[in-house]
């Protein structure tokens, strides 16, 4: 007899991502910005540590809402931060859906959507991306049970993004809120963040992780219309970002030369790296994110992977059922990728 | 028309405790500790950050569970952490709660059961303490739909503990999951650790916040038995706690001769404050907190809350609905408490 609900003991157990602890990994696997943080983190994490640790933290992030409201040009009140945008995603589930509700989700892409409705108890509905890896009529489909829209924009593993226009279309035609989840957005050519002030349906979602290479401190947020954003409030915990993390965060969104460097040298990388491994006879989806999506080569994917990992470089082998497989690499330094390139030219 | 819950809809807004901004208060209203953290703590800290913030932390706190395995003698598979006990006390309600499925809380204790039964979209059964802050029968009951109980021990507001031999009894006698919240079980005489190990529906939770001054970094973590812990690690977010966090709570647990020394002088502290309290009218419960609850006094509780607010202190004033209300104090350096003592001289 258990006495977790049938909806729990359903799930997979959980396993933790390949992270080795042992030896020196070049880490091109879960799409960590290769980068240091600025340096202005670290001085504003200083000045928080000074002050004290011992007073629960601002429950509203106030500094960082403010900074970030500036960057973004909206109101303070459109933004709730989260524990890392997956806090922002739980959050979003647990405000919209009910047991038994649905939820609908594009395929293949982030694997935790999936997993937010198993724990809500809910039901999900995946509907596979075209060849084009756009969506059909059938993913911006009014059902009566349909309570939540998860959109990846641009999406992993694909890298690819679809337009402000085609979201707006998908957003008029839902009976529900859009979740516009651009934790890749920084890397692309444009955004949907204007889109919320014209559709109170669309919440963009955003994560400090990639972008700012603050993968470790945990720290998303959204943007909503205020009316939303309030209830949305309602549902988190109180005090769900610590004190250094909001001063971590404050200091990075505050410091956009940085941003805007680094995300060009990461851009140049990518598309260096495309067109290499392009060269090498991949197939490499254009992408829009700081990873590249690389299918049909002449060795199977998964031996690639296999002798990568023998030589110490960590790619992501991914395995999507009725779909198909490939690999997902993250642009990591120039040096990295030059050593990754290197030896996939003696593989395939 | 609303794209939320009913449940959500229907909680009351969300407003932050009482934290002012300005001015210097003394404050003696949300149970911080007054005294700074362990020096560790920092250089624990200062180390991560060294170590960089690009990469994901570690999902399992794989440091902070074998360090706090050995000082709480049991094995790290025993323990989950959180990003705060509140996300503990959200990830137990999601793990033992469907929808329309019934909590029993005591009460009045900690007022986020509710709130986590409400997000839920729980039932939730409050049964009041009796006179002397033990519970009746009632509240170890089996009933059908009862999923999972909550006990604050010690509890807030009063201060009060169950003994372990009543916690037991409890336990042996539900249905369901009986959660021991020991937030505050550093300042008492004893603690129900050692009834995990024979009964697996008792799940301890605890918090790095009063006891090792961390409420500003939101560090927590239950002890459960292993099967019981597996399971309820599907419902965390995979990265609930960031790398410095980690690194802070794991120096904080390392050094308990810290913790010796703090609590001595928070519990000497609440001795001479209770006593001179008593001497002033009030009745004061016998606290295992850092905190005391005080009842009775000639002068309206109220009034007395206002009138050290215009002097600069800040206490929590607490109106309980069918139940009654009184002050709680949290235990301050002796400077801060012979303030507060000072100013109610005056007043009663």
């Amino acid at each position: 007899m258990s006495y977790f609900r049938n909806d729990i003991d359903a799930m997979p157990p959980y396993v933790p991502g390949e992270q080795p602890q042992l030896g020196k990994f070049i880490k091109l696997n879960t799409n960590e910005n290769p980068y240091p943080r600025s340096p202005s983190v670290d001085q504003s994490i200083l000045a928080a540590l000074q002050q004290g640790l011992g007073r629960y933290p601002d429950p509203l992030a106030t500094a960082f809402r403010q900074r970030a409201a500036e960057v973004l040009q909206v109101d303070p009140d459109w933004i709730v931060c989260g524990n890392g945008s997956d806090d922002i995603l739980t959050i979003l589930t647990r405000s919209f859906v009910g047991h038994g509700e649905k939820i609908r989700l594009p395929y293949p892409s982030y694997i935790l959507y999936r997993t937010l409705a198993q724990i809500q108890g809910a039901k999900w509905q995946e509907v596979s991306f075209l060849d084009d890896w756009s969506l059909g009529e059938e993913f911006s489909r009014a059902t009566a049970d349909l309570k939540l829209v998860f959109l990846a924009n641009p999406n992993s593993p694909s890298g690819t993004r679809l337009s402000a226009d085609q979201v707006m279309e998908i957003a008029d035609r839902l009976p529900c809120p859009l979740v516009v989840d651009e934790a890749y957005v920084e890397f692309a050519d444009s955004d949907c963040l204007s889109l919320v002030m014209q559709q109170e349906k669309i919440i963009i979602t955003r994560s400090m992780s990639k972008s700012y290479s603050l993968a470790g401190l945990r720290f998303g947020y959204l943007v909503a219309q205020p009316q939303i954003a309030a209830t949305i409030s309602k549902v988190k915990d109180s005090y769900n970002c610590d004190a250094l993390a909001i001063a971590g965060a404050t200091a990075a969104i505050d410091d956009q030369l940085w941003l805007q460097e680094t995300r060009g040298k990461i851009i140049s990388t990518r598309e260096r790296m495309s067109l290499r491994l392009r060269e090498l006879g991949f197939h490499v989806t254009r992408s829009e994110a700081n990873f590249v999506w690389c299918t049909g080569a002449n060795v199977p994917l998964q031996t690639i992977y296999e002798q990568l990992k023998a030589s110490r470089i960590l790619v992501r082998y991914m395995e999507y059922p009725d779909w198909g497989n490939g690999l997902r690499i993250s642009v990591g330094t120039d040096d990295q990728v030059d050593a990754c390139l290197g030896l996939l030219e003696t593989m395939v």
